[in-house]
């Protein structure tokens, strides 16, 4: 496992733990994570051992967002040319989006445990996420808008899908704060806990869960939801029926099926 | 009305009543059953006289998805070369798919009524219904996971338009079962009651009240939130415009604007 | 600010309230109504001091929806000639969509307050505004399947979106009404409020908020929620990126930068 | 291989050659027709030694399109109810387009070989086929628009991907006739033959050259140019990498290396 | 027939022939021409006694583009803010396009005439049309590319789909120019003729042999054949199967079926 | 300039020139040049000096397509179980496709110049560029089906929309050797040149004249025909839009109309 500055990682059992680590900082986004964040997420991919991850804040917030001097420099110097400026722009924003959408493309499930402060570029963050979790007292918040600017890392673009079209747009247009109640209620969050370590307890063990049935059967279930939600219908009946075509063949269909019948717990390869 | 070896089929009204009837398997789908839910929906589709179905589980439950023993044949035999039997398989997914896509394209309104074990494929069939309702003890789980296999006969397509993304998620990784009342909650079920016989009788109720509208029109709307699901709002009001050019020259309207000025219940005919 | 028939249109700061005003005709909606519902959008859109809108009824409704006169004119006369009596009809929906497409494509957030009945062609509407919210008594009802017709103005396409699949086919089928503590349960409304007058208030103020924002954000933000309803998460990063390569390098991001590290509220030109 | 009135089915070695058997008629295609091609394109996809097809017209003609009496039933009868009859009118349309639907969808390559007249219906007929080769005399006419309608049959949609939208709209608004040597040039068949003789002979040996492939490649490559023809370079570049995840695993492709190797022709399994 | 006072319209029995009408500026685009093409596209849509258009220029050439003024003005004043200048361009080359937009979806056909210089903008504007024809001396350039710019009025989305991917970048790229051989070589005319005069005289004849077709089914098959441009095959079959629900219950099909077998021409309504 | 093993790659002017390197083995595509090919295109779209980019083969042939070696692997090895070992050929796929995938997406136009063979994974290749030309006596072929196997690398998703889908299909099931000659009249090449002299000497004037342009211009000109092969028209012309709204403030827009006013020729910044 690589070393990080911005993220602490351990391992346990065959689910990753990734803390982001700059507490004395609210977690704020500098250009290191967004580097790291890439790196980590990219191990994980990589790592059979690894069948899960999660991702929570280190200290008393999960994160402020991006860094505001990483915001300040968007709008200043590089070019002097508008045209050129714009491009340098794009290409910019194009690559942070990249950071959180390895998040996204990444095969194991990835798991958000939210306490405190969720905010800005930490919404984008835990909308690339499979599911999010919190404490009751989370806060969360579309930031951007205050920042005078449209969120451009993901929020618009993932989180309509999560909490419907109704709710996203007053707290995209007011940035208003969220609690974990009202989180749950309107679907931003599965559920919640009352304070930080019944959170991380309970999520660890819902990804230890995750991390016990068949990697094949849980990633290829990953893959068919993340094509549902852009393509159609048929369309994923036909990519279903495609993928399962070689994965039926698997062992761990036969696995299961015998340990289903024998009455045990199946084991399955990384 | 045909008969049929593993469905039990009733007329009431203008309703039809298709209970799943192999009540000492728990309802398992044997291959049988993914053939003749293709002649009883067939056989709705295009008869007249029925305008909406309601389809619910003989016994003590709706019913505990594909016969294991179907499962297990999946991953055996047929061919010896890779690439063969990967065709052929793929031919075999898209035939069960087959099967409920009749459901999702019949333009009769089908209603789920769902109590016990509703398992695994059981989840798949109900996905593909209009609506959903259950007892409170109804147990729902996507147990496909265990099975060491990605859920491959709509479920992964269909349900995140109805739970949402979040929910769907953790519900495919983990196959946890989901009682009636957060059903409810999370919009997998439009509402529940409390028995097996009160479901029964409510969703009859609410049958009847659709199979007393104009077909045509509850053909229209269906055709047009099936095709919404898959296209942008500007396709969906393109096509509610071109179907609505023949149909609004119908009896039907002139029939219910007459209705309402004279205030009587409007007669459609079928 | 032009003067309307079938509308009472003040300013309020920066934020318009349009009332629907034919309260005597329970506001429904006639053909004048259709025209100066494009003409009063485009007004709001064109006005760089109007930076969001509120739609209310006058009276104690909100909107019976389209005047019943309109709906039998619909299937009458014009041509004797069936294909050409549908053209005829298709291009008929086709411009009564474009009054509510108007304010779908409205730059400026529309905010729906409702009270009372809400029937109908008024489902349409408010289906096309970026928020709604009611009064606790407010009163729903996808009205269209008792006229013997598909809704064909925006509710089959833009409301399964906003309320998911499954409730959206039990109004839309069956046409029952749905109070305001139900909207607000299942994502119909955001919020609802005990009475018209706080609705109206508290409807004020949000939009006061959402006035207060940059503009430029709130535009951007609204058009990339817009965007994404219809297009795939990876199309609308590059939306994003691409429209921020121009608006990142406007004076708001700077002023709102600055104001944050002030600590004072941001001031935004029109 | 079963037994046909409107067509005429032998196979010469692993190819299938369909004539379309009404030469009196000029092949005007029938009730029957429409049927039995649905049954023909069944059979040589599911029959493993049929690796390829051919279809061509027996007599002086390849065909003169539907039969005028099909035509003229369309627009009488059935019901007295507008709204009904337009559903009937749509279902017997995608009825009808089912069958050549059948020719698109089939996993065999399928080689249209035309003689003489090629009309109205008869280009539906070949647009769903792979190619299309001609005698020089042949003569083509998208007939529809002189019988007063639009072509529903699949021309309008298949063909501009075929011959590019410029031409499309000249033959589609016009009808008029194009003989073998124009249809090569704007790429409506690939080449053309002089006399109706070479054309079957010439044809015959492309599809023997076919059907000497492996069949698997041969159906991953139809399968991926039906798909890119509606998807974008990214979804389709992503289909191929899941579909070969089985098929590379096929001994075809050892077969063909090892073949290769060893400068001999390889030889594939049906 | 409204007065322009850049275009010079005619009509000829059915057929409205529109001149762009700056012969002293080459037909140079100013800011008239952009509204006028709006409202005599508007009035041909609308006007039942025009069937089919033409549009040629007035003079020794088609057009040169864009009034250079115009491109000008682009590029200066309006604002000083960068976001609120981006937006302001942004809107306006919307307008722009509209302009073109509304030639694409004329529902007659629009038949361009081409001679001489046909540069720029005008590239744009025949790219919209259905199908253009022109004399052997005509001259085409993408010249967007030396005014230092991305071609934003159309024909970077609509002539890939006349030309093909390959030829398409080379023009665009170099901007150079292309005489009729070449343009009828790699389809961007249908077909040339030597000069002026007989170019007009040919189109105007084959404006004229569209114009005595059924006016409901050139509708149809325009409406179709663009449909078919931005979606699946799939998508076409089932609409043109809903459009001709109504379209075939028109008096057009059987007058036509009878004039067939009466060997005589069916004579159909506006 | 880094340094390739399978790569010759020299800059004249703006024009960086690729020559694939082992002639020796006919240029075939190794495991270092499947790595060595993202670098150097790499290297292109981030390096300003370099606006335009040939690609062509040192020696007598362009290239035999991938190393047969690479091939013979891919289905060797890896895993014993079928499942896991699918999910790796898959990946390896999806990596080789991003070598190409990078050329397609390199903001600077990338042309090809082909003399020789053409084959297999080198057509893969060549559909991944913006333009092709060849000498009269190259020689294409779509080989893979030869391999038993179909191409999996971009020429079945990229090729169709450049040659049309007819002659697709038959060189691609036949596997058919295609000239010079035959490419130009078919479309995959957009000119020959008579020898391989020449035909570098014509496309490095090509690409120079390309180099000459405004940078910005050419690199939204080729964004846009990208865009518009996957989206529909309109998506398209709203991204021009909003790509425009920042370039059209760019310098490059004005020294292009200033140097047109005073007939010189305009100089732009990299």
């Amino acid at each position: 496992m690589p070393d990080y500055k911005t993220l602490l990682v351990e391992q346990v059992g065959k689910v990753a733990h990734v803390q982001i680590n700059r507490p004395e900082k609210i977690n704020a986004m500098n250009r290191e994570f967004w580097l790291e964040i890439i790196e980590v997420f990219n191990w994980i991919d990589e790592t059979p051992e690894v069948r899960c991850a999660v991702i929570s804040g280190a200290g008393k917030h999960f994160s402020a967002g991006i860094d505001l001097q990483m915001l300040a420099e968007a709008s200043s110097g590089m070019d002097q040319d508008i045209g050129r400026k714009a491009e340098a722009i794009r290409r910019n924003v194009l690559q942070l989006q990249h950071s959180f959408n390895v998040i996204d493309r990444c095969r194991k499930p990835v798991i958000a445990a939210i306490h405190g402060y969720c905010i800005g570029g930490a919404i984008d963050l835990i909308s690339a996420c499979d599911m999010r979790y919190s404490t009751e007292d989370a806060s969360f918040s579309i930031k951007e808008i205050d920042m005078g600017m449209a969120a451009d890392v993901g929020t618009l673009q993932r989180l309509p899908r999560i909490i419907g079209d109704g709710m996203m747009r007053e707290l995209a247009y007011t940035g208003r704060a969220v609690d974990g109640h009202e989180a749950a209620r309107i679907g931003l969050v599965n559920r919640t806990w009352s304070d930080h370590i019944q959170l991380i307890a309970g999520v660890m063990e819902l990804a230890q869960t995750i991390a016990s049935k068949s990697p094949l059967a849980i990633r290829g279930t990953k893959e068919m939801i993340r094509f549902s939600r852009d393509h159609s219908v048929e369309d994923g009946l036909n990519y279903i029926a495609t993928w399962n075509a070689a994965m039926l063949q698997s062992d761990d269909l036969k696995a299961a099926v015998m340990a289903h019948m024998s009455k045990q717990a199946p084991k399955f390869a990384d």
